[in-house]
């Protein structure tokens, strides 16, 4: 978890280079040194029951993100182990998600060259906004802009699985030409890929509402009827995997009898890929695409990529990670966290001691990879649809344009606009979303409020604080209700609620006693607060009178 | 003067194609009906005056925007005409100013082409910035962005007049490159041109004293007085039509004479440009640049330029259309006036009448573009050098860094960096100075001061309206001075400040509420204004709890 900043507040002072800074750089030093044996159990259990979660779930995100299916096995271990040293929230697994898939799906153009290469950047970005402490910046995404992309994301996700269901082959990735071409040639419906992807689907929810409604295991009860319902919790927990198992023993009996009804997964390359640095550049048949070029093919990913990243990871890390008291930065969205969160929310539940449960999920992913891609082979791909649109179809959000229609109409525009662009292209959408919030934002800025009362003069009251593009929508209201009526009219600004001035709005006030003496009449302030005082003395401003309040100022 | 929307307060409800209607847009209808003879004479008095004044800087303009000399004057007629039709300000003279020169040097590339497209489309911007109301954009440029830039144009124009006083040739455009260039060779220094050039400067600033003390000619006074301040005040008005009508007489005495110690102007073609069409592409020794690329040089100068264009404008119109009750849209700055207020202001003093006194001097224009080219041809370029920096010195304001430091620290840093910038290249100025003060604005409102105080309870107080990028700072607040100190605290938040909220906000407030009520400590609200109220209301936090007053909260 990598929320710049976020630390802010427990970093005490601390000389360089002490074992206390050393163990702050590298939290692995905290809980290793206590280990024990039955912490150990306690993460075995929960790391393999994550590994089970993790396996299946790799497999489909690398269908998701349109890579090699053991991409998503590489992406899926590294994290485990590094985070293992470097984490400090004991809930969280560190993996591939369903956004990060799709986001990837819209830079990697089905090369894995290209993700590779997002991935580092990506990274490097990341930790230069640490070090410079940009983790601000994330303050400026709104929640209706997540909400947004993440209800957006779940229906082109799921959509995206429904070649796979119906056994589809060539649609194109972009949402509108897939949803055209999947509805001209439902025809070309495989039966066996489109029976085998429902039954898995109706067994995915069904185990999963099923584990909604277990009661939870107390020591009290008989031993028979605790078995039972840990096999029934088991069952639910590791249901991606048992689906995928099962499916691939069909399509594996199938392929015995030579025939084969099911798409499969294909061949999977056994083991790591070299250990090597990311490439650089790429040869293509007769040219190579050098760095400059490929980084200009990435383009706004190199933005978006980081960005989403970073609030992924912190929204989960903030669900799980609050109890130990971690201050997290962001804003109350619960939806980003149920794209990776399962692994995660299964490493709660288990009980999940250290870290070093990770290790465990980690250890079983290379296992997979080494002895387990031949199998790999057999897995139908209407299964991992049936997976994946399991495990997005959660952070579809219908509630959020209901809640919004009530709590603050305003915000429908950013979630509207960042929703459907979404379907255009993902990160025109999210763009798209925080550029629509931040002018909203400035707009309100600029125009704020202004209480307009009759005691005798005409009251004017900012409901804010002055800010200089706030100067002009100010001397309109001026002219509109002082100025340009005939006689003109005496004002009294009431500042109660301004709590800063720039120096642009100090000489848009200058003018206007200007203007105002010009018309022969007075423009007097009342309930300046102190420090707003002090800016206007210091301007020495012609014809500047101020009162404590309202009542004198109208005397 | 064409402010998109300042208008607003006066449109009164009338219909579509109402006589009133055509007269609000082609306003020359308004006093055209009323014309008299009377008028005639003093329209007839200001267009000559301001045409003494609009040719000589024409000229003097086109060396600084780096063009040839005659598009100065092609730039200064058209204006004039058209501002006499559909122009609201009797004041305004519409043409080429000392900014606009800078600004086009620094995208034509001594090339009319791309000065006369670069025209064309930012008048098509400004006019699709109208008709889309997006006027307000100029709010977002603050009085320190526009400080600095003028006073940086206001070095940058004079010393780039500095080799021509010096006779100095082939100095580079770029500023830092100028003055590397024009101190190394300053040895190569013309006596001629320099004597010439600091001549005409002092008679210039030494006519421009006299003006400003001249006492107003009042009718009682003898006729041999009144006659004689009239003429130093026709001296000093016209003094830059003199000086270079002086300077000019005596470069033709010495080519007559057989020798010429001076750079002269050059030739200059006869008559009016063909009139067609703008230059959508553009053919070169042996191929064409096409339109796209064309577009692409020019660059940000198509952003730039219309904007910092309507601001001149607006700038201008303000200052002297105010008296006439027209609030126009801009913050104070006095500084951008002065650079093509001449003609404006000389408009002003010499009472003219209607817009009419544009038609004088826009014929003017045309009469020397017809008449007076060959004699432009002995104009020694040190005459126009020391019109420039007459004009230009004023734009300089030393005084803003020590009144912005008494006033409003914060505010030095855009105006620093826009002044410093600008010497580099002037639209990096502008643009870092606007977006420096932007991300100011959004940093205020991503920290909004939250004032603690001890009430039994810890009180909080934020001293101007949540924000979503706000919402991140309270939760730091909260933690590190409620939840995570031992034991916990309950905090009252007083919300008395705050105007305004939106749904991440509220999701915060959520949050923070579930918080605090896992630490078994309270979190409550007060002083909640009424739609801010409703606002929480309907968003159904859990545990939200409000009182009208601190003091109710704290029982």
């Amino acid at each position: 978890m990598s929320s710049p900043g976020h630390h802010r507040d427990r970093e005490a002072p601390a000389r360089c280079c002490s074992y206390h800074t050393v163990q702050r750089r590298l939290p692995v030093l905290r809980w290793l040194p206590q280990y024990s044996l039955w912490w150990l159990q306690l993460d075995l259990l929960a790391g393999v029951t994550v590994g089970l979660t993790v396996v299946p779930q790799a497999l489909a995100y690398a269908e998701v993100a349109a890579l090699p299916v053991q991409y998503g096995l590489y992406s899926s271990f590294m994290g485990c182990f590094v985070y293992c040293l470097l984490g400090t929230s004991k809930d969280v697994t560190l993996g591939p998600t369903a956004i990060m898939s799709l986001l990837v799906s819209s830079y990697a153009f089905h090369d894995p060259a290209y993700a590779i290469l997002l991935t580092f950047l990506s990274g490097c970005i990341q930790l230069a906004m640490g070090l410079l402490h940009l983790g601000f910046l994330l303050d400026f995404v709104s929640c209706p802009v997540i909400k947004g992309f993440t209800s957006a994301a779940s229906v082109i996700i799921s959509f995206n699985q429904v070649k796979n269901i119906l056994g589809l082959h060539n649609i194109p990735r972009q949402f509108f030409l897939q949803v055209y071409h999947t509805f001209q040639r439902i025809g070309e419906t495989r039966a066996g890929d489109a029976l085998l992807g429902l039954v898995c689907l109706a067994v995915l929810v069904g185990l999963r509402a099923m584990k909604g409604h277990i009661a939870r295991i107390h020591r009290v009860e008989l031993l028979s009827v605790r078995i039972s319902r840990l096999i029934v919790w088991a069952t639910a927990t590791a249901r991606n995997a048992l689906v995928v198992l099962f499916a691939g023993l069909v399509a594996y009996s199938f392929q015995v009898m030579g025939s084969q009804p099911f798409t499969l997964t294909g061949e999977t390359p056994q083991g790591l890929p070299p250990f090597q640095l990311p490439p650089f550049s790429k040869a293509e048949a007769n040219s190579t695409v050098p760095f400059s070029e490929m980084v200009q093919d990435l383009g706004a990913g190199l933005a978006v990529v980081p960005l989403m990243g970073l609030l992924e990871t912190v929204a989960i890390a903030k669900a799980f990670g609050m109890v130990s008291g971690l201050p997290c930065r962001f804003p109350g969205c619960q939806s980003l966290r149920s794209s990776h969160g399962e692994g995660t929310a299964v490493n709660a539940q288990t009980g999940v001691c250290t870290p070093a449960g990770g290790l465990i999920t980690g250890t079983l992913v290379l296992l997979s990879l080494a002895y387990l891609t031949s199998l790999f082979y057999y897995i139908p791909k209407a299964a991992l649809a049936a997976v994946i649109i399991c495990a997005v179809a959660p952070m579809f959000d219908a509630r959020i344009f209901r809640t919004l229609w009530r709590v603050k109409r305003l915000d429908l525009v950013p979630l509207c606009v960042t929703f459907l662009l979404c379907f255009w292209e993902v990160q025109y959408g999210i763009v798209a979303g925080i550029l629509v919030s931040g002018v909203l934002l400035l707009y309100t800025i600029a125009r704020p409020r202004i209480k307009l009362s009759e005691e005798g003069v005409l009251l004017m009251q900012p409901a804010s604080s002055l800010h200089f593009p706030a100067v002009e929508s100010l001397r309109d209201a001026m002219h509109r209700w002082a100025l340009a009526v005939s006689p003109p009219r005496c004002v009294i600004l009431d500042c109660t609620y301004v709590s800063s001035l720039d120096y642009t709005v100090v000489m848009g006030l200058a003018d206007l006693l200007q203007e105002f003496q010009k018309r022969g009449v007075t423009l007097t302030f009342s309930g300046l607060q102190g420090h707003v005082l002090q800016v206007l003395l210091s301007a020495d401003l012609e014809g500047f009178q101020h009162f404590p309040s309202v009542e004198e100022a109208g005397k």
